[in-house]
């Protein structure tokens, strides 16, 4: 005895998502089909629109519904800073703390040679034609703090380096509020090498 | 700065899943575009098929693409025994266990007051039908042993009494593998007060 074969296919279906198993692939179908047919009808059609609409920007290389996106082609950018990062929601984070008034490279990835991740699949090739525009100026390094960030960022800065464009990471140190009690060694032995001059 | 339009509502339409919030709506939707557009394309096919295609079982309630379901419509099971579940999910667990080869009710939901559940939407009128079709012969309670799955056993167990039908509940006790020492109290009061002879 099991689910009617569309149950089924929508329950293999929903394994796609990130972090999702049998039993919530089951869970999630159930509950669409018994509380909220709208809702699974809408998701639909949502993803059916998505996949019409949405590709990359030729410039930044974040999900756009037009050949170039909003932010790069909007004139109130300083188009001498461009801010690299490593997905979509970094960027989203960087626009919400409006502490940046430049453009933005987005790797849609970052190295991992574990994975089998190289240059080339988080398209640096075209990082480096974006910062040798002429305009650009300075290049800001906003990828991860792990391991792999970390890693993708000094190969970047190593790239450019050779080209003469003034390279820059953001800041570690202790977040806002952070209390030297309770912030994690790594963290406080990286604010005091890193510490600069008031 | 935001996501396309499209995007941000595929993001929306993905918090109707149960326990998917802001973040993780946001996850998925990144995921699919950037990693599984075919999983995208074939959970919306997955979603769109099952809308058409189920509905509930006449007989059992439970999701069919037939007016009556497989297990319904099987002549091996014992039409003298009807089984009452909370879910689709519970019945595939049942039947799993293979311990059970009679026919079954499913509530899709259980008596919660406090939620505005009542009798009519677990569907007791069509389950009380179906219990006095003349060959059932008793009724297996199979709701969980929560609160609202007892309230939910006892008033359908009040609502057979008066019609003359052999009620049983599903046991309870000490799991399979179970050791006194690690078991809840709750559970080791209740296979005391409702231990049998051997």
């Amino acid at each position: 005895m099991k689910n009617p074969p569309s149950l089924e296919e929508l329950i293999a279906a929903f394994r796609c998502l990130p972090g999702v198993g049998a039993k919530s692939a089951q869970r999630m179908a159930f509950h669409l089909l018994q509380r909220d047919r709208a809702g699974a009808a809408r998701l639909g059609a949502a993803l059916g629109r998505v996949l019409d609409a949405v590709r990359h920007c030729e410039r930044c290389n974040s999900f756009s519904e037009t050949d170039v996106c909003g932010l790069c082609s909007s004139s109130q950018r300083d188009a001498s800073l461009l801010c690299v990062v490593e997905t979509p929601a970094d960027l989203l984070m960087l626009e919400q703390a409006q502490c940046y008034g430049g453009l933005y490279f987005v790797l849609m990835g970052r190295l991992s040679p574990l994975d089998g991740i190289g240059p080339k699949d988080i398209h640096l090739d075209r990082m480096l034609q974006r910062a040798a525009d002429g305009l650009v100026k300075e290049v800001v390094l906003a990828t991860n703090f792990t391991n792999e960030g970390e890693a993708t960022a000094h190969f970047i800065s190593e790239m450019l380096a050779s080209r003469g464009i003034k390279v820059t990471r953001i800041a570690r140190g202790l977040p806002v509020g952070g209390e030297i009690e309770h912030v994690d060694s790594g963290t406080l032995a990286r604010a005091v090498i890193e510490r600069r001059s008031v």
